[in-house]
């Protein structure tokens, strides 16, 4: 029994019915035209996911359904599968579910049993579990249709689908990308797929949706667990592959299945694709084209801009450098050298003026009190305004630069150099910054991002020879410290017993607690942890905890 | 049988586990002596209501058990009832509970059956539901427990509880307040005591955390659902509350019940409650004392200004006046009549000098383009960044004074008029403005709020004669669309078919949701709407939703 099914792997825009259903419809022609007998798109794929709470709203759940009518209309033999919102009449009930449709109509409908409610996923406070398993026969082969949480319950619905018949289970998701997830979704598939020995054809969302980015990676393990075909990450991807099935369970499947394996991407390659995806789809889906950036000299900034201009193109980004009397000469010099390396416009504008002007406007207010972190920050405050003010003038989405370590423990300063609209590397401790800038140069013919940049000691430059060191632990100290903290979950008094220094582990615990409200009204940024600063950790701000 | 209850409406903080254990033995000792049979606190008194992701700590978990264990030491013959996390041992499993302790021991664990996980709720994040149904019997009568949502069900844990017997249930809440809940509560409860013929003993927290309010208002219904002792709102209060149950359900009550009723409080100035406790709390319990706010003469600052003088007391609050060549002579006047009507201080700090070195630094950039939002919003940064020198240079906290209608449509600017750590009335629709200052000048024997500020036309005052309505509808227009829009997640077309101009709600749609990036990046503040712009209201920034 051959049957050819097509994964198709798209970037849809949540809340966009029209474009998304054009652009379901787009790859199902094609899929027709390559001879597949099924094709099918991701979880909730007619309103993006995750919609959120737009599901909340009666009138748009309605109109989903009206799209899915509409696409039906296009629907022949090939049979397509599409998420969709399902509702239950004359109640509230809301189910995430795929339509398996042929010829103009919905052959049957599948509503998915497992929904997530922890991490960034809240599918509960929406959603009913169903309870149903139907299964299809396309070209003669049983199947099974699950989505996306489903398939990662060794006794859930694929396993009973499988013992009910299915020889294939087509399992739709919106599964977002973290560093390291592909090669545990792949362990996982292979699992599956061996204990209900039936293939498994996986068919993922890609595109950045605010903090997330999907990653596709869609691919078809046959029952042995082999992995047969396997979509690009990061790309749209109309992913076809032949499986040979057998007609139903008693007969075990031959091994002439095929499609295309891409080549895959190493770790710090993913992290820096995922970090280019979800600036570009960020930037673009809500209406920019142009970005602006302060380059202060300094590796974060660096590697933003780097993004930005692989996401945006050269002439899309816009730095500006921005000298106070504390700024070093090589910062000036160093910001020119990367915007010429990047091929980016650059102006300087001195924050000095302002900065008089608020220093004598407060004088009378400050009553002679000695200078401290207020004219740090000040300095700060007149860099972001000076940028927004840029971003007003000429429509460009500011950037931000912060890292998660800085994010963490709160060293910067609010509506200074957090403002902006995406926080492209708020994810990435600073070690992980070097790690990725490392990649970079070694994917360049040549340092793309000057040395001078890489060598020197991190600083704010905000008061004379300052350098990150004198506030906080060296980041080899550091970023260990907070990933055991932030990421682990684990209490300060956990990770002493663990042999880090007591007190630096009180004094980090400390600061991560008191500046929850700080990273409250931060910009949001790619996520590519399995705890990100956003709806993954959900803190409360007034929090006396202290374990 | 006679059975004396003590409800203990107590202001724990969330996360500091020994002072909310210190404050339970307080009021146990303080129900001891008063004679009480039983005493119940709030739910998750221990770890304070929401305790949020802290539970996924798992030594958060621990400590809070070990805290339970300490206070169980002190616990004699009178019955303590305290809400904490359990957990089941060798598994990941948690549980929202009430353990109910005895002369040192728990004699028994309660565990939620329903989990909310809606609105401001993620409890199905956390906890699994309970199944079991135990009783206690206290003084010789039958005792049911519940925790919150479990009552609001009319077939859930309550009947069942009374089905097996139980003649009263105590029921331990932290339930938000939200503008018109204490009626519906009181009602739902009278139902449930005349459908399980018991009596209800309700006790619910006090305090704001983040961006709740709980607002106690404890009470006790006989089981034909008479009120019988009903606690102040938004004030710590043991309530105390003499009954005459029945030994068993065979047994009729007699109405011998009795304890202390509050007066309640009138629409508005539970509004008007809600944001003192909420400010004060928020205020207090993150360690500040003092607030600054910058004072524009109009009707949203003079609010907060009050609010935060009742807060905080009047030495505590620091108002500025931040004039620019738009400020009218009667804004200046105004801020200061209305410093003097609340005995607060003010100080005056001109923009003129930051603002104009700010346009002179940008010349170059801008290039001669003519002046328009960017110089506008120069303006209020200029203010914004005064206000935290101001917050940085004394350790005050700044509040920010935006009300619903402006935070909606996103007239506001982002570090500018939005800076601040908390946002008193971001949940008060415009003309509520109005109405709860008509309340306070009414409350007062005088005009605290100065009619001048009641009357003028609201103007952000960044342009010559600028005033709100060249920019968006007349409030009496916007209001209405916004709460159908916003809180009750109408879509625009069903907005237009109630009869609305089509071109005013699209316009006013279309920039709801186009400044959900800014709402993201504002502080906390007060909830008193069931949907306010915070954890109730889950929309993606991404969204090309226009329905």
């Amino acid at each position: 029994m051959d049957i050819r099914v097509g994964l198709a792997q798209i970037n849809p825009t949540v809340g966009s019915l029209a474009t998304n259903a054009a652009k379901i419809l787009d790859f199902y022609n094609q899929a027709v035209a390559a001879g597949c007998d099924v094709v099918a798109f991701p979880e909730l794929s007619i309103t993006g996911y995750p919609p959120e709470d737009l599901v909340l709203k009666d009138g748009f759940v309605s109109e989903n359904q009206m799209v899915l009518a509409e696409i039906l209309k296009a629907v022949g033999e090939t049979v397509a599968v599409v998420g969709f919102v399902d509702s239950e009449k004359d109640t509230v009930k809301l189910y995430n579910a795929a339509a398996v449709c042929q010829n103009g109509k919905i052959i049957g409908v599948y509503r998915k049993h497992l929904l997530p409610n922890y991490d960034v996923f809240d599918e509960q406070r929406y959603f009913t579990p169903g309870v149903h398993n139907p299964l299809f026969t396309i070209k003669g082969a049983c199947v099974g249709v699950t989505i996306c949480e489903d398939i990662w319950s060794p006794s859930g619905p694929v396993s009973v689908q499988a013992s009910l018949g299915a020889v294939l289970n087509l399992n739709i998701n919106g599964s977002p990308f973290h560093a390291g997830k592909i090669g545990s979704r792949r362990e996982m598939l292979g699992a599956r797929a061996r204990d209900g020995e039936c293939v498994v054809a996986y068919v993922n969302q890609v595109g950045g949706q605010d903090e997330l980015v999907f990653d596709g990676g869609s691919m078809v393990l046959t029952a042995d667990g082999t992995l047969v075909a396997n979509a690009a990450q990061f790309v749209e991807e109309l992913l076809i592959c032949d499986l040979a099935l057998p007609k139903s369970k008693s007969v075990p499947a031959p091994q002439q299945s095929r499609g295309q394996i891409a080549e895959p991407l190493d770790g710090d390659a993913q992290i820096f694709a995922a970090l280019v995806l979800g600036t570009r789809d960020y930037v673009q889906k809500n209406g920019f084209t142009d970005v602006v950036i302060g380059l202060s000299g300094g590796v974060d900034s660096a590697l933003v801009a780097t993004v930005a201009t692989q996401a945006l193109g050269s002439e899309h980004v816009h730095g500006v450098a921005m000298p106070s009397r504390y700024s070093s000469e090589g910062s000036i010099s160093d910001a020119e050298l990367l915007a010429r390396n990047l091929g980016i416009d650059i102006q300087t504008i001195s924050i000095e003026p302002a900065f008089s002007a608020y220093l004598n406007s407060l004088e009378p207010s400050f009553d002679g009190r000695k200078a401290d972190l207020t004219e740090e920050n000040l300095q700060s405050r007149v860099r972001g305004t000076t940028l927004m003010a840029l971003s007003n003038k000429f429509g460009w989405m500011v950037l931000t630069t912060g890292n998660k370590s800085e994010t963490a423990v709160g060293y910067f300063t609010m509506y200074g150099d957090s403002v902006g609209g995406y926080a492209v590397i708020k994810d990435l401790f600073k070690l992980k910054v070097y790690e990725i800038c490392a990649y970079v140069n070694q994917q360049s013919s040549h340092d793309l991002i000057p040395q001078s940049i890489i060598q020197k000691a991190p600083s704010a430059e905000l008061r004379p020879d300052q350098r990150d060191d004198q506030s906080l632990p060296p980041y080899e100290l550091l970023d260990p410290i907070l990933e055991l903290y932030v990421e682990q979950d684990k209490t300060a008094r956990e990770i002493i017993a663990l042999g880090h220094d007591p007190d630096t582990v009180k004094r980090i615990a400390r600061l991560v607690d008191m500046n929850e409200y700080k990273r409250r009204q931060g910009a949001p940024g790619v996520r590519i942890s399995t705890k990100a600063f956003g709806k993954d950790r959900r803190l409360p701000i007034t929090n006396k905890y202290s374990g």
